[in-house]
């Protein structure tokens, strides 16, 4: 059929790019580095921004929506953040192009048409936000201001890869302000917890709660926690960040208020994100050598349904059992696709259906018609089993509940199996090179033990966890006196 | 309160303008021409997507995502289409920002990181998408595609106004690709169909459907329906369009299909958009000198409930009420306010709500309690009516919609009242003066005709109305023969 896909174990990097562009989940644009998400792959990212934007909203915040250009001016006004972002950004320096004198029917820039000053295609829109929110905040009464927005930033990588680091991205930045630190923290960790539980519960993804080492903080942030996950290969990916940005952004930007008490103060900030990279773990985490499998949450069709048959007759009274169980069906909410083309063998189909991860496949041939029953088919374990016609519409909600707990458990049982406590650096290494996955370490604090580290094993500080009890160790590099374990991984 | 607003008939456009503002929709940013859509404004548009998401996909559409940018030569491919947009676009010329030599802290663009081929700014994606078609479509059974984009596009517009005009504004972009001609004028005029159906039915705004004159088409376009609307000053606004691209696109970007016959032949296509500049429209056509009119299909808030009271326990005892009024109507769908701010007076509650523009206001005070009454409100009339506490609930929802007929029939007879009838020169431009509104009048159908007339008026053809019936008559210009009327109007 010519969409077979590489296996993993084959080439776990092929076989991910393949069932990307297989899947008919994105693809690479003439852009550099751009891609297109194509309809199938931006309906999943639909789910997830509409499982996302419920819980924002449930936990008070509002979407908005500010300029997608920072002029340079505010671009450099917190430093940090400037510098993190200045060597891969997008610039906007004119506003007209016209018709080349030399070569009609061909454009070139207006040299006359020169921006008086240069504007940045936001990266991240802490700039503009805080400009803004100077003007939106005067007294403590204007405080918290809890504001999301759904956006395309752009990042001028170098080396892009689907989904996981493109050029341009598509994403949701909440900024938040707040009266006192204490509430900036809250908000910060409320966020992180809205993440972890989206992962879980949604995309069937188990996640480590942390914080990030000093070296890998958000540029501009006091505190970046964030959210990581284990794929496949044994490769860490960070699936969410969560920044307390103390009050950088609101002095670089003078936003201060009027306390309960009547003093002038710096506001306090939060910003939080996750993008379309979290398709990328989607797909690396749960997917096999047949395609997707997606969890039944996020799943744009939950049911496939697929006749057999010979005949023009029979095709008929198939189709007429499909649109009754089909209409049921869609009465509880789920999605059902009838792939009723003429111009494929099943066999075509239920490939094709696999590829596309959907979680339950239903077969119905003229002997299921006399027998009233009806084979069922599972994506995530491949078991199939025959049913009554009559309990499909009970048994399949409990089986899609089951695709998804069983999708999350078998993920978490990778992930424990993938996460292993080391207590020296040569263990470490060896690790790295033989399995990968999560190494549970300790680390003495420093940033210079960290970049030595990365340099020499390309492993990263994914975080601190949260969860992570305090231990008396010795750093496996320098030996120094470490409090707790931390989690090194190479990453994505 | 600070909150008033000039009256209409003082200051049309400096009402509108303050409008926005006061009523929390958008501002102005910083960057020249862009806007901040605020969370209220934001919310409305929110309610504007939902519904059109869902024409969309009711009429087989998917949505997808594709790049920002446009490498320059893609964008001048198509002839005439590069050519309409070419003066006003955003050019990104570099990718890199690095330290100021001559004053640290100060970033200036790196001269080597110049891009080989410069980036346009989306002003509208046809040429991106038509360049990815060709890719997607290689025989009749790869097509229609039915594909529509949700996205920020960006026009170098030199006047500027909040909603009407922007430089970067939101929108969607539906493209498409068909076998035959007829298919994609069918299409296109679907989309008009679904553009007034949304206009009349959740904007409660009565459109003129028809097409435009070949000055007024879209840059490489072969036809250009569009819906018209009236606003409050007599000025038309245009509030979206659909256009039949013939086989333009497909010629510029080779993209060609083997027909069921075997031949290969050139693809179809049709774009079709409308933007956040239907806020605008929303705004204009229903508002008042208190505020905004929402039609409650939009409104983001259908019932504010505002308490009176003196003491703490009069409030409790509203508040228990409130509590189970409004979660009656919650259950039903309705979206419930509770003003229970004990910073301000109900007189400035009153004004607030009225300045948003929510449809219903409920009122309870210790007396309501006490009798099993209630004071409703409602926004587009003004008039207020107690009603028996128990009522409410099936009140409610019989109100807003009347609420939503009101506003709607107002906006009809006014429009019908604004659309004359003229068969001279100079009764067309003594109306203009006096008047405005749409000028049905007969015209030649020379684009040079036109251009004088508009040159002379700043009249112009707003469309030639599908439903226009056959009748002899002279050019109001030239005196030339016309065989239907078009309607002129000065325009936003």
């Amino acid at each position: 059929m010519g969409k077979e896909i590489p296996s993993r174990s084959e080439d776990y990097s092929l076989w991910y790019n393949e069932l990307v562009k297989k899947a008919d989940l994105a693809e690479h644009s003439d852009v550099r580095g751009c891609m297109v998400i194509k309809p199938y792959g931006y309906s999943i990212w639909e789910k997830m921004q509409q499982a996302l934007d419920k819980m924002f909203k449930d936990t008070g915040h509002s979407n908005a929506y500010f300029p997608l250009f920072v002029p340079k001016s505010l671009f450099e006004a917190e430093e940090k953040n400037a510098e993190g972002f200045a060597k891969e950004c997008a610039i906007v320096t004119h506003y007209r192009l016209k018709t080349d004198p030399n070569n009609k029917g061909k454009l070139i820039v207006d040299p006359e048409a020169r921006l008086e000053e240069e504007l940045v295609v936001r990266p991240t829109s802490e700039a503009i936000i805080w400009n803004t929110y100077k003007k939106w905040i005067q007294s403590y009464r204007d405080l918290p201001i809890l504001v999301n927005q759904w956006a395309n930033v752009v990042r001028w990588e170098m080396r892009t890869r689907l989904f996981l680091r493109t050029a341009e991205f598509l994403w949701q930045e909440g900024h938040t302000a707040h009266a006192t630190a204490d509430d900036a923290v809250r908000e910060t960790v409320q966020m992180l917890d809205v993440y972890a539980d989206f992962a879980e519960n949604f995309m069937a993804l188990p996640v480590v709660k942390g914080r990030k080492s000093e070296g890998e903080r958000f540029p501009g942030a006091i505190d970046t926690y964030c959210i990581e996950a284990m794929m496949q290969d044994g490769k860490a990916l960070q699936a969410g960040t969560s920044h307390f940005l103390g009050q950088n952004f609101a002095k670089a930007f003078n936003v201060q208020f009027t306390s309960k008490e009547g003093k002038l103060e710096h506001v306090w900030g939060t910003s939080w994100g996750v993008s379309t990279r979290l398709m990328g773990a989607l797909i690396m985490a749960h997917s096999d050598d047949d395609g997707l499998v997606l969890p039944p949450k996020l799943a744009p069709i939950h049911v496939v349904i697929v006749p057999i048959f010979k005949t023009e007759e029979e095709f008929k009274k198939i189709t007429d059992k499909v649109t009754e169980i089909s209409s049921a069906l869609r009465k509880q909410g789920y999605a059902v696709k009838y792939d009723s083309r003429d111009t494929h063998k099943p066999g075509f189909k239920f490939a094709e259906w696999e590829l596309k991860g959907v979680p339950v496949r239903l077969a119905i041939g003229p002997r299921d018609l006399e027998n009233g029953t009806v084979e069922v088919a599972r994506r995530d374990t491949k078991e199939k089993k025959v049913m009554k016609m009559d309990e499909i519409n009970t048994a399949i909600p409990a089986l899609l509940d089951d695709i998804q707990n069983n999708i999350y458990q078998k993920a978490l049982s990778y992930r424990n199996n993938m996460t292993t406590e080391v207590n020296s650096y040569d263990e470490m290494k060896k690790l790295l090179d033989e399995k990968g996955g999560f190494i549970s370490a300790h680390w003495d604090g420093t940033m210079e033990t960290e970049a030595a580290i990365k340099e020499e094993t390309k492993a990263t500080i994914r975080c601190i966890p949260l969860d992570a009890k305090e231990e008396e160790g010795k750093c496996i590099y320098t030996g120094k006196l470490s409090k707790r374990r931390v989690l090194f991984a190479r990453a994505y």
